[in-house]
Formats: structure tokens, sequence, C-alpha cells
């Protein structure tokens, strides 16, 4: 069994996350840390306790970052809807935030990586800002953790919001630099394999067929998804499971081939946010970075779909 | 025992390739086509006429292309002379043109791959504008060659004459980008690997020690590209063995790691050059291209020391 902590900021693909790892009999999922990304945070944050009471779970959610460590972020709700969820949760209200905890997420990760050490997976499936404010607080964590499984970068296909880049580190580029600069031992889940791993129009529909509360619920703010991946990205046949897959990287290790490479994120306007070889990196002589290049796509999709709902 | 035609644009590491090619007793060389790259192709015509010579080889070589599909081609000798053999060769004389064989290196392409089919490798080593004015006067050939190993590229690491292009592709993208569109059985020896088979200083201090006249002129003209590296690539310790990588792998297929993978170029003004994913590219479903992403350094390094001189 995996000790996992969940960096989301949920997000549709981050819901699926969050219902595929509360499901897995393999993932002890400690808690739940919300950021800022697909939606402003105080959205992120009701959206992940909303996924997490509609399935009946008392995991803990903490509230993180606002925005990036230096750039501003704007939202225009494209792929997620405005409130992260393809609208179907509207607003935030003052109720919503009521039972939010005092202590930071970026407070709760470091608690976390002290207590469990190298038995802890930090699975983040947003920005790296939460993570990269917990190293720059407490440095010691580098060594402390278990493993970093981040969704994130596109090493040898195209990026996803520029011809360079992927939507997390294009986000915040400099806490993806800091974070890759760090000796962290970094996965990273990139569109290299995200893009191998489809959810289809016909899977939604067999959730939908189930006709409970919570298949209806998933089935909805799913077809936004398919819908914005068919207007956006028609070459795919399918929507893209990013973030269940970082999570079934975490789970099961084999799921993936990798390679070992220092990763270095571009922070230059052309290239903002493009991940590629450090070639400048000289320590460790190991890189820190194993990057996914391959995914075995049907066991992956099998034990999804076993999961979720 | 594997028949091979090199493509080259001679240049020092592909004169560094005909060596170690020539030496090899796995390779049987059936004939080296010039092509424009490092230097005009009258100058590559000769610089490979004259390695062949120095070496005591009777393998012809053919006169190609000169200059890209599209783009102009100018030249600054910073990595490999203006000669393209570190200044050692100077200016090109008439005579040393007088026995170009009448038969053109694209026609000469298109017979051999003909005569040997899936027998043949062609190793390019240059840019790819020879394979496609040969694929554009003969598509019949992309199904009857056994292999086509490309020195080019640079899919997980920055480029060598931009931030996203290696130097062959970036000269005739358009040559490039066609190769890459048909259906040849494609292995991409890139920066990727050929930025870990470094040359060192030591190394040619040995063959200089040898003291003969081969051994001499070789270690010359290395020690310019040596030069410009430290220059240029001040990070790497030691020049890249480019093109004779591309012959190594050409020799033995299990040099390399390789990842299956449908390349496309980019032709657009910001990325010129750059390799990565076509997601766009459907038909046919298994991927035309391997590309080179690890590399057993010691074996190849052994190997090419073994026979280079």
């Amino acid at each position: 069994m995996v000790k996992i902590i969940l960096d989301c900021d949920t997000g549709i693909d981050d819901a699926l996350a969050i219902g595929y790892a509360i499901n897995s009999p393999e993932i002890e999922l400690l808690g739940i840390t919300a950021c800022y990304g697909m939606a402003p945070v105080d959205y992120t944050f009701r959206n992940t306790k909303t996924i997490l009471s509609m399935l009946n779970s008392n995991v803990g959610v903490w509230r993180g970052s606002e925005k990036p460590l230096i750039l501003e972020k704007e939202y225009d709700g494209k792929i997620h809807g405005m409130d992260g969820l393809g609208n179907m949760l509207g607003s935030v209200k003052e109720y919503d935030l009521e039972d939010c905890p005092s202590t930071h997420a970026v407070d709760y990760i470091i608690e976390q990586i002290h207590k469990f050490k190298k038995e802890l997976t930090l699975v983040v499936t947003g920005p790296l800002t939460n993570l990269a404010k917990a190293v720059k607080k407490d440095p010691e964590i580098v060594q402390l953790v278990g493993r970093v499984v981040t969704m994130g970068g596109a090493l040898t296909t195209p990026g996803n919001v520029s011809k360079y880049a992927e939507a997390n580190y294009r986000i915040d580029p400099h806490a993806a630099d800091f974070v890759f600069k760090s000796d962290l031992p970094i996965t990273m889940v990139g569109l290299d394999v995200t893009r191998k791993t489809l959810l289809t129009e016909e899977d939604v529909g067999k959730w939908r067929s189930k006709d409970t509360e919570v298949s209806g619920f998933f089935a909805d703010f799913t077809q936004f998804y398919l819908d914005a991946y068919k207007e956006l990205h028609p070459y795919l046949k399918g929507c893209a499971l990013h973030d269940p897959l970082a999570v079934g990287v975490a789970k099961f290790p084999d799921l993936v081939k990798t390679i070992p490479i220092h990763i270095q994120i571009d922070t230059e306007e052309d290239g903002i946010g493009r991940t590629i070889e450090d070639l400048y990196r000289k320590t460790p002589d190991t890189p820190n970075t194993e990057v996914c290049i391959q995914v075995d796509t049907e066991k992956f999709m099998n034990d999804f779909f076993k999961c979720i709902i």
C-alpha cells in the first residue's frame, strides 16, 4: 500500500484522479492539498471537497497557493469550465470555505514529509507552486520524501498550451524550474504518455448508464471536458487522462517506461514552460528525473475503469 | 556484414565516420555520396576523396546536391573550417573534381537501393537533401531499402544551432520534413545520444603520438573541431562524435535504446528544424521512426577507437 498526498488544482481530470485514488485499494490517501490552477484556489478547494463528499470520503483537504510565484494567472474556463468542474457547481459560496483548515497546504506537505519520509509519494497534478514553496521553506524535505510524481511537461511531443509547453508547467514555469533544479526524486508524467491514455464518449456513456448520482455527476463534468477536447484537440480520439495517469504511475511504477534525465524548464519568453534536457547540470551525476516515455495503456485503462466509480 | 552507403557532407566528424566505416570488418561500404552541408559540395566531394586516398581505400564517391530544397545555405567555417576539414586542405582545385563520376549521387542511391534492397543500409550524416530528392524521383525506394540511419535532430535535448534545432535538419528542414513524412524505415541518431559520445583532447593526443601521416592528419583536423567545441559548447567535456555514432548504430543496432515514434520536422520560423512527435499522423499505425534515446557509450567508444586509425 502506497501512502500518497495528492496536490491538485481540481479541475476535471483532477476530479477523476481523486476518484481513482480514493477507490484504489493499493493507495492510502493521507490528504489532498488544493492549489490554484484550472480554477482559483477557493474553487479547487471547494471542488475537491465536493468530489470527496460525493464519494463518501473523509480524507482531509488543505487550501494552498493562490497564484504562481512570479507570473499572473488568468482564467478562461475553456477546458474545465469557469468553476473548474464543467460549470456544474458555479460560484463558490462563503459556506464552501467554512471548514477550511487553518494550516496552509504548504505546511501540511512539509509536516507529512517529515512524518512519513521515504514512505510518502507526493502526486502533483497541478502547477508546482505548492511544492516549490514547501522546498523553499524547508529544503530538508528534498532528501526526506520518497518520491514526487508530477503530471506535467512534454519532452518528445508538442505542448498543449503552446508548441513547446504543457499547461501545468506553463502556468508557473518558475516553480517548475525551482523544483526541477532541486534534487527531489521526480517522476515526470507528461503529455508524452498522457496523450496515450484517452477516455472516449463511449466510456462516459457507460458511466451515465449506471444511473447513480455519482456516475451521473462524473459523466456530466467529464462530458464538458470531452467536448472541449473535440474542439481543441480534434486529432485525439477522446480526452486525455493526464491526472489519473499520475495516480496510476504512483500506484504501479511499472505502468510506464522511463528514461533518467536532468530536466530543465525554459523560463525565456519564446519557449516558456518547455521541458528539455539540462545540459549544464553536472551534479549530482545521477539525473533526478525519470521521464515517462511509454505507457501500458491497456493495463492503466483497465485499472482506471475498475476503480473510478 | 552490413552493406552501407554513406551519404556525407564531409565535415570533420563525417571524416571520422568514413575512417570508422572503412576500417570496420562488419561493414561493406558500397560507396559514398557527397552532399553540401558542412562545406559546399565540391569541398565535401574533395574531402571525402582525400580521406579515402589517405586510408588507401578505392571506395567510389558520387557528387550530390548543391543546396537545400528551398532555403539558401551560407558557410561560416566556425566548426569545421571553411574547407570543411579544419582548413587543412584549403580551396578546391580543378583537378580535385577530375574523376567526379557523371552519375549524380541521387541516381546512385536509387540504383543501389534497387540492386540491394533490404540488404542495404543508407547512413546519412549530413542534410537529408540527397535522400529527399531520391524519394521524390523514385518513390518506390521507400519500400525497398532495408534501413535509413540519419544523424540529426534533437528530441529530448536542446539543439546545437538553436534552442530547438540540430544543424543537419536545420540546414534543410524541408528535405527532413519530406523524408520523415515518407514511410522510410528511419533510425534517428540525434543529439540525444551523440552528445553522450565525446572525443577528448587526450584521445586526439594518442592519435598524434602514433606519429604516422594518417594519424597526424586526423589529429590535426580533429583538433580544430575540439577547439571549436571548447569555445561553443564549453559544458561538454570534448567534441561530439555525431557522425561516427550513426555508423556505429548501423553496424551494431543494440548500441542504442530506441523509442518508436512518428517524428515531424518544424518548418515554421520560430522552431525551424525542430524534431518532435507528429500528433496528426495517423497512418500507418506503426511509427516509421526509431529515435535513439540512450547509448552504450563505452561499447561504442571502444569499437570506434579499435577501428578508426
